[in-house]
């Protein structure tokens, strides 16, 4: 069977429209954000939207729960949607919460959005006191359920010592190399290294923030950044998380920043004056563009199947082995 | 295979005193309450328990979610565990709470307990309006999803209507016929025959307060009882739900009747001079006592099969088309 088209995290505004447009461009499995800044019980109601729109649209997508369902998915001509926390607000302070949740869907979890959460430290933070007493706990049980432990957002010691105490690998979703652009949320080579040597995945983002030149970086720059990473990193280790947050409006983008922590404004990746959703790439303005990722990928020196791995074959592999109770 | 001892109503102070118990008495499988009042997040606390029971104790017990698992846990020794509520309170007043909770493995729900409800009237109300609006709603997608109605609380014509509203058969899990012992809480020969004929099961009680004699009440009464209710309306819609609630303190009971909706004292089935548990007959002392019930049983008119299916074959045909989406 070919290898699955896999996106590692979106945050669209879902709609049937973002559906049809999942299957038009063939993408057969997605790792969708369910929960920002939400309690447990906001985030249950996004779950309950979910389960409306697997009810309306079974024909488009399905529930993903195990590596099995993305060749469901592929077999019968849908997209499968596997949840995700971008913050480990839902779990409160409550480790027993963690296997709620992964009963009930979820399958990565963030330690921590940008600032300290009571896990970890995130990447905004001035100080980085690693993972705290219930991070460590916290990490054993995930490694005991299958949820995986995502750092996307996390300030660099506290993701050294998730990978070092994590007894299973573990992904950063969404982010790219600091040494090809060096924004706050890129990743150092030192994480990279450690991530990939203990079998972790890194999902290059299409975010433009997190591109180099932004909403103008071409195709060929964020192609040949990948060829590089794979040549340091290993192209197994290799997957994507565009972060693609199609069709929201501005708002969404301030709730993500400011949550409920700060009566203020916090303007994250942008400034006061872009404080917005940046534009997408030209390249990647939605899902039916990934077979411009392909052929951008397939013009650099990578193989057929270090491409096929890349879009998606990695992250089933990475799911195989991963939402299982370890 | 021989047919599965279940009991379909317990609410024991569990430990692994009581889970050595269940396996000294050969019990295959239990539905246990998990909700009289809570809140959905208070409801979650515990599912927790039980997930730290079910890893604490493997050998034991087991979460029991399918029919299937009853099959299991007889092949391997353990007794599978079925969640429900005695009062809808955790779906507070949201319908896609419905499809969260069985996703968590809840499989019976009553659609009130004692008092009026968001969905029905229960059985201590001087008024009896039937279902309500939500309530029609919400049996329809409990039967979507193979979440039981349970009407074990339920007033007359809140019982009927349920009868008649659910597209699938319901269950009064614990309860016994109201012309043999004339309680509140037993059921009239109409719903005992709507229920029954409808394909519906009815689950006899062992709690003082539902038998003829309370606690003093024979063993041979009680399965008289039995094969009369097998002559009424068919041996295969019987089986047993004793309402053990094992090494519970009194504080339990009260919580049970007055929850948070009164100040006052209620105290239900008990009296001011008879407020705490009542003590169980002799011959129903816990979980080791079930081979006098089939003792008991084998003493009427009843085959064995027919024995067998009240004693457990019967809940587990009715869990083999309830549980699953309808």
């Amino acid at each position: 069977m070919k290898a699955p088209l896999i996106d590692n995290l979106q945050y669209c505004n879902f709609s049937e429209k973002v559906f049809r447009q999942l299957r038009a461009g063939g993408v057969d499995a997605i790792h969708v954000t369910i929960a920002y800044h939400e309690s447990f019980r906001e985030m249950v109601l996004n779950l309950e939207q979910w389960n409306r729109w697997f009810e309306q649209f079974p024909d488009l997508i399905m529930r993903g729960t195990t590596a099995a369902d993305v060749r469901i998915a592929q077999e019968t001509g849908r997209t499968a949607v596997f949840f995700g926390f971008q913050n480990p607000s839902p779990i409160e302070d409550d480790i027993g919460l963690i296997e709620i949740v992964h009963q009930l869907g979820v399958r990565f979890m963030q330690l921590t959005y940008n600032n300290q959460s009571l896990l970890a430290t995130g990447c905004y933070e001035d100080e980085d006191m690693g993972l705290t007493r219930m991070g460590r706990e916290v990490v054993a049980e995930m490694n005991r359920v299958g949820l995986v432990v995502d750092m996307s957002h996390s300030a660099e010691r506290s993701t050294l010592e998730a990978i070092e105490h994590s007894t299973r690998p573990i992904a950063i979703t969404h982010a790219n190399p600091h040494w090809w652009h060096p924004a706050l949320r890129n990743k150092s080579d030192t994480v990279l290294k450690a991530l990939t040597n203990s079998g972790g995945m890194l999902g290059f983002s299409v975010y433009p923030h997190h591109l180099a030149g932004g909403t103008n970086c071409s195709l060929s720059s964020f192609c040949e950044m990948i060829a590089e990473a794979a040549d340091r990193y290993g192209a197994e280790n290799l997957g994507i998380g565009t972060d693609l947050c199609q069709d929201q409006p501005d708002s969404i983008v301030t709730w993500m920043r400011v949550g409920r922590w700060t009566k203020g404004i916090d303007f994250g990746e942008g400034s006061a004056g872009n404080p917005g959703f940046p534009p997408m790439p030209d390249w990647f303005r939605d899902n039916r563009d990934w077979d411009n990722v392909r052929e951008g990928l397939g013009e650099t020196g990578l193989s057929g199947e270090e491409v096929d791995g890349i879009l998606g074959g990695n992250w089933l592999r990475f799911y195989e082995s991963s939402f299982g109770a370890g």
